[in-house]
Formats: C-alpha cells, structure tokens, sequence
C-alpha cells in the first residue's frame, strides 16, 4: 500500500478541495491511502460529506496552517506544526512515501529542503510543469525554485527531467532543450553558453536552444530554463489563456446571433479548456528533495488534487527518485573519466628517452 | 514634409509588402514622404502595382540586403550597402527623419547603434512593444536587445517607456511596474532588487513589482524587464495565441454545428484577433538611439507596415528623442542633488566652536 500525505490546509479552497480531491484519489486506486493533514475538526466536516471505500483515508492532526502570503522560510521555521510541515515530516519518519500540496509554493520549496534535504549529488531542487502540446505532455524545469542558477544546476534540472520523462511520461528518448533567445550556440547570457556546452558533451539527447514560441509545440519534451523566466513565462501563460477565454466570452455576449454561434462551438471549447488545462496534467514536482513532493496550484479543483495525488502514486510506483540519482551518479562518472582523459592528454607522462 | 526611409527589403515579404506599406502610408497622411530603400529594379517593379497621390515616394538604391539568418553585427560591418544600412545613413545625412524595418532586429539594433549613436547619457538601447490590454496600449521595454541589463540600464529603460507613453499613447502619468516573480520589494535576483529601489527613489509612477500574470492586463502602463526574460515572454505570446487560434479552427472542424456555429461568431473572432494584433499597434521603436527607429515583425502585413510608418512620424512630430533626452537630464540632476544632499549629511562641515 502507498500511503500519500496531503496537505490539508493549503491551497485557496481548502479544505474543500483538498479533502473531495484525496477521497476521490482513495476511492480511485486501489493501491494507496491517503494521510489528510491538517486541524482534525476541520477535516473531519469535510469528511462527512463524501464516501470513502474502505479505510483508505485517515487523518493527522495538525494545529497550525501557513497562509499563500506567509513568508516561505520564515513560516517554515515559526509554524513548525503547519500542515505543510507536518505532511511533509511523514515522509521523514517513513509514515509516507509522497505529499501533495497547493499550499504555498515557496514553503513547500523551503519545508522539503530543510526538512528532507536534497538527493545525493543534487545541488538545487526544482519545480517542474507539465506544458499540454499537440506532442503530448512537455516538461518544464525550473519554473521559480532556482532564479539565480549555475549551469550545473541547469544541467542537473535535465537529467532530472529526463529521468521524469522516461518513467512517468514513459518517452524511449526524451528530447531535451534549452530555453534561449534564439538557436545558435552564441546565443544568450553566460548562463546559457555555459549550459548548452554542458548538455551538448552530456549523454543527454540534446536538440539544442529553443525559443520562446517552441513552449507549447511540443518541439522538445524537457524545456530547461532558470526559475525566474520559468517563473514569468509560466504565470503569463496562464493568464493570456484566461484572457483569451474572457475575450471570447465578451466578444460573444454582444450578440445574439454570436450567443447562438458559441451554444454551437461549446464541444470545442471544452476541449480546448481540456487540452490547455495544467490541473489535469496532475500538479508540479518538485524534483531533487529527498522524497517525493507534488506541488499544486492554489486554485486547484478536487480533480485537480486527485490527479496530483496519482500523479504522487506513480512517481512512488517509479521509484523516480532512484533513478535521479542514478542518473546523476551516471553523469558524474562520465564527467569524471572525460576529465581524467582530457588531462592524461594535456599533461602526458614524460616519456624517459632511452 | 516629414521623411521617412523604409527598409525595402526587411522583412520576409519584402518588397512586396513594404512597397504597399509605403504606398498605403504615403497616402494616408499629408505631411509625409517615404523613401524607399533596396535594389531599384525591384522595388520599381512593385511600385508599378499601386497609385501613388503625389509625388511622396522615392526610391534610394541599395545594392545589397541582410538576410534574417545574418549574424547582425558581421553583416552590418561586412554589407555596408544593405538596405537597412543605407536607410540608416539616411537620418545621418539629414536626409531622412526616421526608417522603418521589418528585418532582421539583432541587425537593425546593431546599424542604429553603430551608425546613428546613443542619446547623451542613454548607456543601452531598449526594444519596446506596445500590447494591446483592456484598457489599451501597454508598452513593454526591454524585449531583446540588451540581455545583460544593469539596474542603471533598466531605469533609462522607464525613463524612456515613461515619455513614449506620455507623448506617443498621451497617457497622463504613466504607471511603471518591474517585471519579477513576486510583488514584495524583496523578490528577485539583485538585479531586481536594486532596480527596484531606482524606481522607487526616481520621480517616475512607479508602482512596485508585477508578475507575468499582469502581463496583459494593463495592470501598468509601462512593464521594465531584461531583454532576455522579454525576449521569451514576447515569443511565448505570439505562439500561444497562435496555438489558441489553430486549436479553435482544429476542434470546430471536428463537428457541422461547430462550423456553423463558428460562422456565427465569426465577428467575435475577429475583433479578437484585431485587438490582440501586434501588428495594429504598428511596430516595437528602439529606443536611446540617436534617431527615429520603428522595427517590425518580420512576417509583417502592408497593413503593418504602415502602421509603422505612422507611429514612425508621429514619433517624430511629438520629438521624442528631445523628451527623453530632458528626462534623462532631470533624472541626473535629481540624482546628482540628492546625492550630494545625502553626502552632505553624512559628512557635515565641522562647525567652529565660537
């Protein structure tokens, strides 16, 4: 059985949505339990509304919650007895195997780094998103965990994306590439040349620079950028589809005979609000802790929650975080010989002359 | 007469459509004459296609152009008879007061800043783009020709979006905000940070940080941010409403009542698509150059360009290179005193003791 902690507490509806969402999780597969953390009462009400198919849902008391506009570490180190806090200690004490949140995305950074500390050989853990393209499903990493990173932190976020790819989006070959202004090597700040040397020489399948218009063509299926582009290009886009649908929806009202029209089309807007929809692709991981930690957005739906706890299930089942360091384990060695190589070559043995 | 030089080979449907860019501006408005830069032959070809009021379209041969996959600084220095060249050189020669192009940007930004100079006291030009929100025109500085902004570049940057909005958009007192990933004076890299606290301490409506969320929503007049987090999030736009549209034209097609319905808010999508359409706001100016430099996109419509042309004379009639020269002056001046007030306090005169 795969016990899932959610946090109870977090997000803009809770404890709504996030109690409906972990029984519908429960209810849905067969092979998890889910722990609610957060104030017992308020959990409890919640409960009583739904159904729960055998044991599957229990509770764990947490008297203190942290709000989206608390300070991240400061919260962290204050509330120690938050839901976020505590969800996330379970994993510490094997009691879980995952959390899924849609709390506050800097305290779930911050409380999974301290409090579970990172992979080995991972130097900055960061949030990945799962981008809807005609191609399927694409990564993006890092989407605001990291804003001032290194190119080895870049290069780690994609090996840790690939690895994601592979056994949960289960890609043979995951193309990787990075987020530039423009295709050629030259392109971009140091950040950039750096990183595209250290991906190109990697045993990644590299495809080089993309740009801003390649984020939703599917043209790549792990994007690597720093957290603070990761961070606006990610906000923007959710709002220019809002905008969009808003649009529409005033162009429409203006006319009856539009109204008709829109009656007509709804089949087709639905599955665009379906395709172009991140709560189903199921929540952010949060990639480089030591545990697996799901991220969700704080609007989220109960469906939302739901799919962000299969999504936790999955990443469990997958022993992702095996294969991260794996991976890095991997590239490290890799690393290491090429180095070794390249200085036996530049500095060979003298050779005694006989 | 206002002169204005266009490009006549930029773009990826030049000449074509930047001869019926010119014809169609040239005709619209009485005070301007256009010049039409690129191989004679050609555009002559393409003139024979319109009516022309008036003698107000002249043609300046050219014998060579830049390719959009040129490197822009190589092929400025290497094609010194390129068109856009030569337009440039035209505002040097007094011969023209502003051009219009629709090539290559990285070139364009290269020959203006090489050939025409800096403002007195502008330290980098800024790419600026007008958005359309819903409550009208937004501009966006910088969106790709300085990746590697300073503070101090970014609020030259507001200074400049602050008199382009007064004077272009005749907007009051424009609202400036600093794209970041958060609202709190504490968020971003120290790039942000200290760039914050010039804005803050500067005699602009500054009003604290906005997210990519605010992107189109008019939150602010005028958005500051670095050319390469401008750069993507330009590029990002374009694609999504790209995709939002083919998605739309994708699942309508799918049904008959979806297609009839369509018809039906035909003039729904169409005010959409017009008031989201960069190309109706006419152009992205380079500002800080010494001169009067309008890029467009390159896959510019006639429509585009002239528009274009249009923002390129009223951009001259309203002297904006004059405004921003005197912004940037008061800036100083405000900071010269101020620090000098400040050092004046820190290190009193040592008073004689009577």
């Amino acid at each position: 059985m795969i016990k899932i902690a959610i946090d109870g507490m977090g997000g803009d509806f809770a404890p709504q949505v996030t109690v409906a969402g972990a029984v519908e999780a429960a209810n849905s597969f067969d092979d998890i339990e889910v722990i609610i953390v957060g104030r017992e009462d308020a959990i409890k009400r919640e409960l009583y509304k739904h159904k729960v198919v055998g044991g599957k849902i229990s509770i764990k008391h947490a008297s203190d919650m942290i709000e989206m506009s608390d300070s991240p570490v400061q919260s962290i180190k204050k509330k120690k007895d938050s839901s976020l806090s505590v969800a996330i200690d379970l994993i510490k004490q094997k009691e879980a195997q995952a959390v899924v949140t849609a709390g506050n995305t800097g305290a779930a950074v911050a409380a999974s780094t301290l409090q579970l500390g990172l992979l080995p050989g991972i130097k900055r853990p960061g949030i990945a998103i799962m981008l809807p393209t005609p191609h399927g499903i694409s990564i993006a990493i890092d989407v605001g965990a990291n804003i001032n990173p290194t190119s080895e932190h870049l290069l780690q976020y994609a090996i840790m994306a690939n690895i994601y790819a592979r056994y949960l989006l289960k890609k043979k070959q995951p193309s990787i590439g990075l987020l530039n202004i423009g295709e050629e090597e030259s392109k971009g700040t140091e950040l950039q040349k750096e990183t595209y040397k250290l991906l190109r020489d990697s045993n990644l399948n590299f495809i080089g620079n993309i740009e801003g218009r390649d984020f939703f063509t599917g043209k790549v299926d792990c994007i690597v950028c720093d957290g603070f582009v990761g961070n606006v290009t990610l906000k923007l886009t959710e709002s220019l589809l809002e905008m969009m649908i808003s649009l529409i929806s005033k162009e429409i009202s203006k006319n009856w005979l539009a109204k008709i029209g829109a009656i007509l089309c709804k089949s087709a807007f639905d599955s665009i609000r379906k395709d172009t929809n991140y709560e189903e692709a199921g929540g952010a991981p949060l990639l480089g802790v030591n545990g697996i930690v799901i991220i969700s957005h704080g609007i989220s739906s109960a469906r939302a929650i739901s799919n962000a706890i299969r999504v936790a299930r999955d990443a469990v089942v997958e022993r992702i975080n095996d294969h991260i360091i794996d991976g890095i384990t991997e590239y490290s060695k890799m690393h290491l010989e090429s180095a070794t190589n390249s200085s036996t070559q530049q500095h060979p043995t003298p050779r005694v002359i006989s």
